[in-house]
């Protein structure tokens, strides 16, 4: 079908939630002498900014019935969107049907109203729009020869052309339509998610309750980015985020500058921002293949913790990904650039003379993640994660469990001391970044020895052990942290011969008993926490 | 609101893309004295069945136009499937509004349309409904009144209701409109998937390509079941698949026996079907923590496979996950439930007695999935993958990429002997599913010692190496695999030092060259892939 690279704007129905806008847009239109029609709190405040508008009543000779579930579910507002020009021109002017051209609207969103926490079944219901998204569908259906604009951030530049041109380009017109396509998709998923995740009473009238998950979830995400590949240089790849990102999320980050970000960049760089927004105090955390390499708390800040993050692992470190808790000062980002090569750094801000220190090394991509210092983000958010298996998806609550010092459950003779505890959380809250099963050696809030990801927790316990011999780090008087319990007393035996003095673990075996007995023979302190922190 | 439990059907609306099931349904409609409206090839197989319906333009009053783009959007039509009984009876009395009390509707799925390698861009335009979705949400969302219907395997439950009260129950019409805003949501994600992925010729007139990855990715996963719990006890977890699984994937299973998967039972039973789905002659494949801690092929079936996969690391295997690509004997089952404790078993299928052999150990989790014996899916499918980070979602094409002998590019002195080039090869198989850095030593198709998830190579093979040395396999004469290049001669020094005859890895360092002569010195023989496996 050849159509026409310009469509002329001559008439344009106008029904917007959200007002932003709406007066500038409807008065410009009307100036370029375009008819408007619209309905209800639109038509009435661009009536009452002095802009003439016909009532969509008026063209349908239908009334506005059932409290406006119905009003353009008519054939002379849908034959004017979808009415093909050239094609459908007889039977329109036989009908009585004038070519709509242009259609403005927008949905309240839906998850805004049952986001609420008095919604009843009934307002939710309620606000489902029935109207509106067939009118965006019919629209976006026939961009052959209608513009469609679902948000006020589109309408200057449509504006634009239409005042230049007198209508809107092909190029234009199908972005629109895609966009419309996107926002339904959108708001039907978001109904979907909401109605098949509610449980009714008895009598099906009134919402007893929430299920923790849907009977369908509609995952909504907006591409980013191309990624230049994958994984792996063979498969390819693109980053995107949800349609409401969460504030302090890795998906909100802004690059200052650097290479383009990769698939493993993002992954790591993911990994390094949550478990160091985890800390309070000043932190630094080193991330290579997905686990933390070292990490680091240090009251002198987060240039200290750099220095001591780095001391576990200056190997692994190489080529990592660097993040922190605070605002980068020049003196750590000059330490950085000097020491090491780096991938990415991650940090709530940087000073103007740390940027300029970064700048001197280009390729490191510097990403800045606003996250508030009141604290309030200080945890991972409290969403659901996902994670893919053969055309299937496990979806599961974010493991948000943090313990304190009063969470702790002695059970050895021996206590731990102040300073003991202080590290024993420390190394606890590493644990639960560091892929299972996992080991953590930690002293004076650094890590020693990091053993990650193996099938048996005993090796876990003996690579630990093996990097901090390896960078010659004085195991002697750290603590120990394990992300699950010990299935055998062998985990403790083979902490006591390197040096540890005090274990954390979340406790529960059968063999408890016996794990007990081999810290008390080697004088140890140890501390069940109750909580696991599996990570795969 | 109150509202009725049962909502007598006096008037039916058929608009059916899939006629099965149509007549049966249409003829005991019609013989509980229901009124029956239609449209198009709907109306006309019912009436050539002999059924009485009213053409939907004969309750409109107005022509169905633009070759069925307009129809059904009208006010007496959605005006009869959105008034509230009680409450709109008067204006539809007034406008001549007669209820509509349940809507038979299911829509021509669009991926189907678009799957057609030959779909212009007109078709999948011209393919996308607007009566139908509008129809369907106007009855779900009056569901207090209306019943609808989405999909044939609905029909015979709502007509025994309908038969035997005269109605649809309160409990079923909002299950029923769940269903339906289920489907519209799925629908719209289909076209919102499509369109946001065109790359248009610069007329915008006909489809130049598509993108690799859509402008907006639409997931849409059913709920398969609730889970006890999610990675750990504090997290709660849910399990879904994808509306369209693909054949052979995890989520298409059975479960056969045993006790409820739990999440970390499914990540872990993923991990090893991929993995032994890559084998082509019989393999077992034992997975713990996300890995595997034992792998092995033989000729002499999946029994001696067994018991080679579960000789490299018989600790780990305790608790672990088993997968075969083979029907699984009476003996293999045996073998299994006498020597160890077993989470969950996987394969494509069981004899009978093996199945018997399993029930005496009632815990254990038997699923079958099926795959086909001709090969066809015998490795991944190729869709994508997605892996989730903070309020994003990394995209990426599944690692697919296999390597076969004449792929290998020999870079030592030395070549592999044919032996060698089977072990390397399995070796290589098995590496692409281990955690990075993966390191796997191996020999006669049996891995010998596994080194997983370690932030730096030189540590896998260390682990690997002290793992056959605790299991007491001999290194001497085994091959090693790695999933990505050697950056430093340190982890060939290493393998050389624990016996290694034979590398096959990627290739691809700065410093191969240091790295082949290492290889030469300690007369190994190396390969190169040029393709890496990383995995996190």
């Amino acid at each position: 079908m050849s159509t026409p690279q310009l469509v002329p704007v001559r008439r344009a129905l106008l029904s917007v939630s959200d007002k932003a806008g709406l007066i500038d847009l409807g008065r410009r239109l009307a100036a370029k002498g375009i008819e408007l029609l619209s309905t209800g709190g639109s038509a009435k405040a661009l009536r009452e900014a002095g802009i003439k508008v016909t009532d969509v009543s008026d063209v349908t000779g239908f009334p506005e019935i059932m409290d406006g579930r119905v009003k353009t579910l008519h054939p002379k507002v849908h034959g004017g969107l979808l009415g093909r020009r050239g094609t459908d021109d007889a039977v329109m002017a036989e009908l009585g049907i004038a070519p709509i051209d242009l259609l403005v609207l927008n949905l309240y969103p839906f998850e805004s109203t049952v986001a609420r926490p008095d919604c009843t079944l009934e307002q939710a219901i309620e606000n489902i729009d029935i109207g509106g998204p067939a009118m965006l569908r019919s629209a976006a259906k026939n961009w052959n020869d209608v513009g469609v604009l679902t948000s006020p951030d589109q309408y200057e530049s449509a504006l634009t052309e239409i005042e230049s041109q007198g209508g809107l380009s092909r190029t234009t017109r199908f972005k629109l339509a895609v966009a419309a396509f996107n926002n339904v998709s959108s708001y039907d998923g978001a109904i979907s998610d909401y109605l098949s995740g509610l449980e009714l009473n008895d009598t099906q009238d009134t919402i007893a309750g929430h299920a923790a998950f849907p009977g369908q979830v509609n995952g909504r995400f907006v591409k980013l980015m191309d990624l230049r590949y994958g994984e792996n240089p063979h498969q390819q790849a693109a980053f995107y985020r949800d349609l409401h990102p969460a504030p302090g999320t890795l998906a909100t980050f802004r690059q200052l500058q650097g290479k383009e970000l990769s698939f493993n960049n993002i992954a790591d760089a993911d990994a390094a921002w949550e478990c160091v927004r985890s800390f309070v105090k000043p932190a630094c955390v080193i991330v290579k293949h997905a686990n933390p390499c070292g990490v680091a708390v240090s009251l002198d800040g987060i240039g200290k913790a750099y220095d001591l993050a780095f001391q576990t692992d200056p190997t692994s470190a190489f080529g990592g990904i660097i993040a922190f808790n605070r605002e980068v000062d020049e003196a750590t980002a000059r330490a950085i650039v000097e020491r090491q090569f780096v991938e990415v750094v991650l940090a709530p801000g940087y000073a103007d003379e740390a940027l300029k220190a970064f700048s001197r090394k280009g390729n490191v991509r510097v990403l800045v993640i606003p996250l508030p210092t009141d604290g309030s983000l200080l945890h991972a958010h409290p969403g659901n994660i996902s994670k893919r298996v053969g055309s299937g998806l496990l979806i599961q609550s974010a493991d948000t469990g943090m313990i304190g010092a009063d969470d702790l459950k002695i059970v050895t003779r021996r206590a731990p001391t102040e300073a003991q505890i202080h590290d024993l959380i420390f190394a606890w809250k590493v644990a639960k970044f560091v892929k299972s099963n996992a080991i953590v050696y930690a002293r004076d809030r650094q890590t020693i020895g990091i053993g990650a990801g193996q099938m048996s927790r005993v090796y876990s316990a003996k690579i630990a052990g093996i990097k901090a011999a390896d960078e010659k780090l004085e195991v002697r008087g750290s603590v120990m942290a394990s992300d699950a319990f010990f299935p055998f007393r062998d985990g403790i035996d083979a902490a006591a011969a390197a040096g540890i003095s005090a274990v954390i673990q979340p406790g529960g075996s059968m063999r408890d008993a016996e794990v007990i007995a081999a810290a008390d023979e080697h004088d140890m302190a140890m501390v069940f926490t109750g909580m696991r922190h599996f990570r795969h």
